[in-house]
């Protein structure tokens, strides 16, 4: 009996986090399940910028969803905080979005009117203006989009604290634990097999990031989903370089605490390979050496590779399992999951427990896209 | 003329940073130099705890300065994320300073005694008081003094938190760069030399922890001051074993934030060897087991040791040199260097600013223990 | 065309790597692929020991397979040597299996008379004559087999140097690639698919240590093997404690290049948490302390864990698959996966190109539990 | 007494230990004082090229020097391995100083000419010629000075090697302990002061590289030598994409063991600062892909720096102090420390026997430069 739980997650990263601390909080009995060590693949390589409005250009269904999530994390880190006494390094000293030619220029102003017509704070800043905002960018740059409210985390720290605080509510972490497949009867969830043995819930959340596929293709249900990998590097120095995310199309630049810079990411898809290659790392110095000049004479830090789950329509899954009941999916967030967990959270958190979620799922619904195919 | 500032700062540890902070807000130009790497030696070795209750027992000139300090913690904690992102994480949930025999309850109903009639909280629990707290706690912990006020900040955070606060007012910090000498002119002040060649400046502070000696023995004031080793070692769990910080003769276990435990420390005098030993270890295991039995079951993370610098009467040495006008000492605060830092920071800024300090630091000053044999 | 190999290795290990080197060297193209990261789990955590006669007492299957195995090391080291640069560590010292009490004593001698009479070397030492051969070792040593053909290797360094040999030798070898399922046609093997997507091959080798049994069981062939966890640590001094390795039933001292000493192992059943707890340290320490008491003041270097595969019969799996043809097993090796892995190699190469091997590995085939059940 | 030593060597890096090991040898009681850690330092960051006659062009001192020294690495490699287990990685796979420019290839015929008036095996290979040897090599390689002599070592391993070995000789290894001064009777050592206190001896080593000076200066020997900062990284693949060294004017590829690759060096001169900045990785990168494009496909392993200690006419000092009896001092072998080890440590025991050295130690006297300036 000690082996049941509510319900049980799959993927100690931050999605399967943020679910396990709000199934918790609800009162539930939840035990969380982590194929190797928590934190350790793509949440804890992520760079942690809250880019609601500069990486989500228009007004769809993933713009809400990340606008809301982005508005949960003061509280959440107040939260956090208070269970575990990590600080998710919430920052909200805005995001640059800037133009090195005239056709971001153009592009970003469009950007500009839409999201101000949906109620956002967006602003075009000229080249000197962002100059003097940030002198040390450099003149290549034409302009940005000033956008105040995308702020950031650390998302390592977001992490875990999320485990630990769910570990505060009661959640019970078993790390280097693989599920290897789920049962049912009679189309209902009743355990889930792993290597160290049958775990007993009737509620299973798979929110196992790029690795999820495996696991969901057994139980009938092969998810659109591919991995991507992307390199990033971080530097140092005693004087900071910069106040601001600094996001392009190139490249991004994400001031940390201490006067660090965490400099991201390179594109790779199709590959669950975690190398970080000569290659990456050197296209990456070059923009951003040719947005920030002074970065050359920054102190190397390292470097590191996350492999993140990307979608075909580039929106991810949320929801239940078509067939098998008992089955909720959370997948396929791609370079939103830090954004987009403590929304992930609650509305798995309200599937689970039955109740409509206040945001509108069916755009993220799992059989969307196998459905369009039939 | 750009080799030359207000004050030098020898040490990039926690005394160092805190004085060049000071000085560096009210307006001072300053040069920070650091002969490793910042917050790689005692200041980043330290557990955290803020004993000035624990540790201090009478009342002394050390316990109203310790007392002081920690009373500067929660706006200093501000300022630092303020200035550099970092979260010192200053912790308030008291300290038990735990009574494994007969005699220290004895011991420590008397300190409460004292303690109360300066005006300090403290209060004695029983053991099973203790249990009701801290649930984790073995038997043979036969009761304790409970100090509301004594709480604990992370050691390295506070270190780097202080110097990149410092850079962020302007400090220039430079590693890998040792002074050889100072040079004077009639009783005066000039310049250092180091292997980076001259720096210039009529304001001297020597903050090198135990390895001060070294260079104030070069300027004719060889200082009472020895290294005592101390050991190490920490360990993580999901679920928190510990809230409040255990203080004993024996050892200390310092909860930090996401459930890990710092326990410390050996006390090894006489050596700069950094090594950590097999015999430490065992040794703390062993006493950290005696007092909290599920400990045996945490994940073992790392081991590492500090060298701190202790004096002949326990003092630490705050003051002007007696001969050689501009320089300033701070040094020999043993196991309370970080406790102390704030105070440091201010006393010492004060003395450089030629007023007098709002303690009175006679008792601290460099040439007592000289003087005395003389 | 170019996702086709004549054979495809499953695991990275020291067991994976002696395959492919073999099939490699015979003119096969070969495919290893491994989930995590080359050499990682308990390849990489092993401490090395050759130990035949010491940890196989009497003279059945296995222990003709491992002095088989054992006399190939030092072509093997010098095949590895000049086709990678890696040196094994290969050291001929000899071990001193110790006696701590006196039916050790009784047991030993029993053992020296059994393997005298298979032909090897053994001999019996006093305290006084052991203590000749190791001043360091204590008191309480009564007496030892003195084992002069038990070496030992890195086992790191063995395990990457395979790997890199059979690389130089045409192995491609991917990481980060997971097997999911083996495809099969008419109960022939043709390919195998991973997250990575579809490898061809006729001949599938599953050598994955601990993780074997999960793809297995997916082909009809669950194994009888469980997991062990098995915890070490290491120390540094400057003069070297100890020549021979130490063997005992309590725990082992291996001397490695450089003065080092790894002290190993616990031995923790039925768990794939591969997390170093302060017991394990802690009794291993407090053994190590009975027997060479010098280590006390040793300099503490890491502690880690490994995963090994034990058997229901202690035997290793090695053959081939009872029903599905083109795949072959080779896992179980428990304690012996470092010494069995030579001798693995050419096994598992001859089943592959359809020899008989040159040692009776009827012993050890796949469906000898699941047959004697029946 | 047990204070007092035959000599005392102070320097833990590859010249301090191959001194040390050499005294020992010789059967002299020997104490090695290290400031930091053994081998922490320029030895241990060194890629380890023996380069006599890559690096070393015309016929001097220095070259008659180097190529002893390099003669003396496998008789060396030999004795480490008996006395230390460590493996110092020597490889005699010969070098390739390749022409990128027409002058280079003008200027190497030019040398190798030089070389073989010496009795030197050099010869000019074509841009075919060198790819077929080296096949992943650009085709902006125009041809190459082929050098079968020059190997190269794992320098970390040589250096620990050298003074594990020397502790296995006797040798007491103290780390962590900085000489502040040296004590002297009527022009004579008696001692060394430290900040562990007085340790006896009538000859002392000065083997400290770009920290010597600190120490001579105050022993009224102002060395003229400075220090230069050198960046490297690291790359590993599974299939190796060198088998020679390539040495250019712009920089080097050293194949390490298990397919690594060290790619260095950056010549900073004038800081002790050993921070890697993003300027010397990313114009390393730039300069190793012109040369072997296929390295940008490689694993990114890892960054650091060494400081070396360069010398005004660029010979290193070998030699007896002018003024003061029984000070040596070894220093200032800038690029060639690791090099140079073996023969340095041969001639400074002869010194300190009071033998004349094999080789004319008169060019790197140490008051060479002094006495050139009177």
């Amino acid at each position: 009996m000690n082996n049941s739980y509510d319900a049980i997650v799959v993927g100690g990263g931050v999605n399967g986090g943020a679910i396990a601390y709000q199934l918790a909080k609800r009162g539930a009995s939840v035990l969380l399940l982590e194929k190797g060590r928590i934190a350790s693949k793509a949440s804890g390589a992520a760079a942690g910028m809250l880019a609601a409005q500069a990486e989500l250009e228009d007004d769809g269904p993933l713009f809400q969803l990340a606008k809301k999530s982005r508005a949960m994390f003061p509280k959440l880190a107040v939260e956090i905080k208070e269970a575990s006494g990590i600080d998710i390094g919430l920052i909200n000293k805005g995001m640059l979005k800037i133009a090195l030619a005239e056709q971001d220029m153009k592009e970003y102003n469009k950007i500009i009117s839409i999201q101000q017509a949906c109620g956002e704070q967006a602003e075009w800043l000229t080249g000197e203006e962002v100059r003097k905002l940030e002198p040390n960018l450099s003149t290549s740059v034409m302009g940005a989009m000033h956008i105040e409210n995308d702020g950031q985390v650390e998302a390592p720290q977001l992490t875990v604290g999320l485990l630990k605080s769910a570990a505060r509510h009661g959640v019970v972490i078993k790390e280097n634990v693989e599920v290897e497949s789920v049962k049912s009867t009679n189309g209902m969830v009743t355990a889930v097999m792993t290597n160290e043995g049958e775990f007993i819930s009737d509620q299973v959340i798979i929110a196992g990031g790029a690795w999820s596929n495996q696991l969901l293709s057994r139980t009938g249900l092969p998810l659109e989903t591919y991995p991507v990998k992307g390199e990033c590097f971080s530097v140092t120095t005693h004087q900071a370089l910069l106040t601001k995310t600094i996001f392009s199309h190139e490249c991004y630049l994400v001031p940390k605490k201490g006067s660090r810079i965490v400099v991201g990411a390179t594109v790779k898809p199709h590959t669950f390979n975690e190398q970080v290659t000569v290659s990456g790392i050197s296209q990456l110095m070059e923009k951003a050496r040719n947005i920030l000049p002074g970065i050359v004479e920054a102190e190397w830090e390292k470097a590191w590779a996350g492999i993140r789950p990307q979608t075909a329509d580039g929106l991810p899954y949320l929801g239940a399992h078509p067939e098998l009941k008992g089955i909720f999916v959370a997948t396929g967030h791609f370079r939103n999951g830090i954004l987009l967990a403590p929304i992930t959270g609650e509305i798995i958190a309200d599937l689970v427990e039955g109740k409509a979620p206040k945001v509108d799922v069916n755009p993220f619904r799992v059989d969307r896209l196998t459905k369009q195919l039939t």
